[in-house]
C-alpha cells in the first residue's frame, strides 16, 4: 500500500468513527503515536491524514493540545448559549416537571390553577357556538394583528384603567410567552443586557438566554425595587430594558404601588430605558391600580399579557400593546416566524368568553376563593415552619421562606419522589441566592396529603 | 441668564426635539454654528450642550460630521436586519397583503385554499365533540412535545412511508413556520449561512433574515437543483443547512425524484450538511415518493409540516420530526419562547378531524379537483400569454413566465389597484432575478374577472 492509499485509510477510519458517533463533535481524536500504532502507520502518515481532515473541516487542531471532532454539524443547544445551571434546578425545572406530569401528580409548584378552577362553562358554551361559525374563522389565517373584535375589547379594558390605545397598537399573540419572545427579537441582539428583578419569573432567564442576552439583576423588595439599586444598575450596566410584572410579581407577590410605579418611569426616563410590562396577573387582582402603563403611556412602555392564567391555558392566545411604530415592527416579526397572529378560533374563542356576562361573577367569585384559599394555606404551612414572605393582594402564589437548614432544591427534588412538583427558590433567582425560599401555588393544594408530605419531606432531608 | 442655564436650555430644546420626534433617532442634529443663532446663544454654548447630551448617551458624535440622536431607545426594525428590498416587493409584501385585505379582494397571490375547499364538515363536527371534552384539555397547558394522540398518528403516518420514527421524537409546534423558526434558534447564530433555492419560499428569507442569517442560494431546476452548483455551494459558503421543499416546491412546484433526493443527500452527507425538509405540500401529492427523511432518515434530515394548507390554518398547529437529541434541544427552545407545545384545543382538532374517515375522501377529490383546476387555470393564462413553467404533480400553485417586457412587480402594483392581490416572482427570490415570472394560486381564480383584470391591467403597463 502507498503512502497515499494509507493516508486515505486513516481518514477514513476516522471518518467511520465520526458519522458511527464512536467519536462525538468535540470529542478528542485519538493521539498521533497511538492511532499510529493502531492502524499500524508511521506517525507521519497519521499527521498528514489528520492535516487533511483538518482542511476538509471535519477535524480541528487545538494549539498543543491534539486534534478534535469539529462541531460544525450539531447544533447550539441552549446549554452552549450560557452557563446553564444544575439542569435540576435550572429555569426549566419547574416548566418542563410541571408541563410532562400527569394529572395524578401534585402539583404546588406549578403556575396554573386546577381545571375545574376554571370558567370551563363559559368555554363550552363559546365551543358549541364556534361550531357554528363561518367558513373562514373555521378555516383562514388570522389577519397579521389577530382579530380585530378582540382587540377593540381589549382597548376598552385599557380605557377603564385610564390608558387610550388604539386597537391597532395591539398585536394578538400565541402566548404572553411568544409576546415576550417577539419583544426581545425586536430589542436585542446577542450580548445585549437585560435588567430583571431578583427573583424573577424562572421563565426570563430561559427566554433572555435563548436570545444571548445577559441578564443583569436587582433584589425585589417588599415595595418593588430599591430605587437607587435600579439607577445604579441602569447606569452600570446599560441595560436594552427592564421586564417585570408591576401587579402580582411573580414569584413574590408584590404589587407595585402607584408612587413607585412612577419612581421606576421617571428614573427610566432619565437613562432612556424601555419597560416591558408583563402583566399577565393583573386580572387577579380586587382593584385595578396604576401601573407603569397607566402613568407613562407606550412611550417607553410595552405592555404584554395573556388569558391563560385566568381563562384557558389551552385556548393560546396573549397580547402586546406599544407604541404604532414598534407594533409594525412586531407584525413583521410575527409574520417571519409564526405567519400572522394567534389562531382566529382562539381569539374567537377568547372574544366570546369575555363578552359572556359570566366571567365578570366568575371572576369576582374566584378572587374572593382565592384570598380565602392564601389564608388558609398560609396557615398550614406556618405550623410546618414555611413563613409567607408577603401575603399578596390577589393571584395563586405564596413566596415563603423554609425552616432554617432547609435547602429548597433538595426539598424539591425529594418530593417529587414522592410526585410532588415544587418551585424552589433558586430557578427564580439569577444570582442563585434564594435557596431558602419556595414558591407555593394556593390553589393546587387543596388535597391535605400535600401538607404531610411537605412534613414527612422536610423532617427525612 | 447664565451661561450655564443657557447650556441647560440648549440641551431642554434638543430633548424637546427628540420626544416629540421633530428629530428622529440617527438624525443629524443642527450644526453648532446654526442652532446657536437659532437659540440666539455662542456656538461654545452649543459645543457644551452638545456634549453634555452625548456624555448622557442621548446623542453621539460622528468625526468631522458632527452630532446625531442615538439610535439608543430605538428597537432594532427587522429593515436593519438586512438590507430590506423595495417594501412593495419585499418578503412580505404578499403576507401582509394577502393576510390583511378583506374577503372581497381577489387573492390569486395568496398561499391558501378558499374557505369553501376546506374540509369545514368535518371540522365543525370536531368542534361539537370538543365541547365535550374533559376539563383539563379545555384549561391546561399542553404537554412539552403535544398531544400524544396526534404525535401516535404521525408516527404512523411516517411508518407508511417508511419511516421510523417515535412519536417522541416528534414535536408538536404552533406551526411549519413556527417549526422553521425554533429550528433556527436552534441551529443559527448571527452571520451564519443558509442555503436555499432561487425562487424558493419567500418566508423563508423573512425567518432567516430574522436570525440575521445570510442566505446563499442556487437556482432551482425542474428536477429540484443542479448537483455541482449544490456542491459547489457548499464546498465555497459552508452553509448550517439547507432548507426546501422536496415535494411540490414553493413557488415551482417542483417535486424531487427519489434520484435526485438519494443524490442530494450523498452530497449533504459528503459535506456533512445537515437538511431541512419543509413537507407541507406532500399531502397534495397523489402518490407518496420517497423524500430526504424517507430516504435518509433522521441523521442529517430534519421534517417540518403543517396542517395548514390541507385541514385549517386557523387551527394553528405544527410539527417537527428530528433527532431525539435535537428534539429535547428544541423543547427547551419551545418552552422558553411558547411555553409548552401547541393548543391542546387545536391538536385535538387536528387528530380529530384526521381520524375522520371522511378526510381522507375529502383529499382524494380535493386532488382531482386541483388537477383539473390547475389544467383549466393553465389553459386560461396560457390565452393571455401567461405560461406555465412547469406542470406540478400537485397542490394549487403554478409558477409561471409573463408575457416578454411584463415586470412582475409592475404588473402586482397596479393588480393592486384593482383589488387583487398577486405574488410576483422578485418576492421568492434572493437573488431578485424572477422579474419575469409569477405565482398564480389556481384555487383562487374561480371569479372568470381575474382574467379580464389581468388582461387590462397587463394591456395598461
Amino acid at each position: 500500500m502507498s503512502y497515499g492509499q494509507q493516508t486515505q485509510r486513516v481518514m477514513q477510519a476516522v471518518r467511520s468513527k465520526i458519522s458511527s458517533r464512536a467519536l462525538e463533535p468535540g470529542e478528542k481524536l485519538p493521539s498521533i503515536r497511538g492511532f499510529a500504532s493502531t492502524m499500524n502507520v508511521s506517525p507521519s502518515t497519521v499527521v498528514e491524514a489528520y492535516d487533511r481532515l483538518a482542511a476538509e473541516g471535519i477535524i480541528f487542531a487545538r494549539k498543543g493540545s491534539g486534534f478534535y471532532v469539529s462541531p460544525k454539524t450539531q447544533p447550539f443547544t441552549i446549554a452552549e448559549i450560557g452557563p446553564l445551571l444544575d439542569r435540576e434546578i435550572d429555569p426549566f425545572w419547574v416548566s418542563r416537571q410541571s408541563l410532562d406530569t400527569g394529572v395524578d401528580m401534585l402539583k404546588p409548584g406549578c403556575g396554573w390553577m386546577p381545571a375545574d378552577w376554571m370558567p370551563n362553562a363559559s368555554l363550552r358554551k363559546a365551543i358549541r357556538n364556534l361550531s357554528k361559525a363561518d367558513d373562514h374563522l373555521l378555516s383562514d389565517y388570522a389577519s397579521t394583528r389577530g382579530a380585530a373584535n378582540l382587540r377593540r375589547l381589549q382597548a376598552r379594558q385599557f380605557a377603564a384603567e385610564g390608558i387610550e390605545v388604539d386597537p391597532n397598537q395591539i398585536l394578538l399573540t400565541g402566548s404572553a410567552t411568544q409576546s415576550i419572545d417577539l419583544v426581545c427579537r425586536l430589542l436585542l441582539r446577542p450580548g445585549d443586557k437585560v435588567l430583571v428583578s431578583d427573583p424573577c419569573y424562572f421563565n426570563f432567564q430561559a427566554i433572555l438566554k435563548a436570545h444571548q442576552a445577559e441578564i443583569v439583576s436587582i433584589p425585589c423588595t417588599r415595595t418593588g425595587v430599591n430605587f437607587d439599586e435600579f439607577e445604579q444598575a441602569i447606569i452600570e450596566h446599560k441595560p436594552r430594558f427592564y421586564i417585570s410584572n408591576s401587579s402580582l410579581h411573580n414569584p413574590t407577590g408584590v404589587t407595585l404601588s402607584p408612587q413607585s410605579a412612577h419612581k421606576i418611569l421617571t428614573i427610566a426616563s432619565r437613562h432612556d430605558l424601555i419597560l416591558v410590562e408583563d402583566d399577565v396577573f393583573a386580572e387577579f387582582l380586587p382593584e385595578t391600580t396604576p401601573r407603569l402603563t397607566a402613568l407613562g403611556g407606550f412611550d417607553r412602555v410595552i405592555r404584554l399579557g395573556s388569558f391563560s392564567k385566568t381563562l384557558s391555558a389551552s385556548v393560546r392566545c396573549g397580547y402586546i400593546a406599544a407604541r404604532p411604530d414598534w407594533v409594525e415592527a412586531l407584525i413583521d416579526l410575527q409574520v417571519a416566524t409564526s405567519f400572522g397572529g394567534p389562531s382566529p378560533i382562539a381569539t374567537e374563542l377568547i372574544h366570546s368568553c369575555l363578552s359572556d356576562g359570566s366571567y365578570r361573577k366568575h371572576m369576582e367569585a374566584l378572587r374572593r376563593r382565592l384570598a380565602k384559599t392564601r389564608r388558609e394555606v398560609s396557615a398550614n404551612l406556618a405550623e410546618l415552619g414555611i413563613q409567607t414572605w408577603l401575603m399578596p393582594e390577589g393571584g395563586f402564589y405564596l413566596w415563603c421562606s423554609l425552616p432554617e437548614g432547609i435547602d429548597s432544591a433538595d426539598l424539591a427534588r425529594a418530593a417529587l419522589q414522592e410526585n410532588m412538583v415544587l418551585a424552589p427558590g433558586d430557578v427564580f433567582s439569577p444570582t442563585q441566592s434564594m435557596g431558602q425560599f419556595m414558591r407555593f401555588n394556593v390553589s393546587q393544594m387543596g388535597n391535605p396529603i400535600t401538607y404531610e408530605i411537605l412534613a414527612d419531606v422536610m423532617c427525612n432531608l
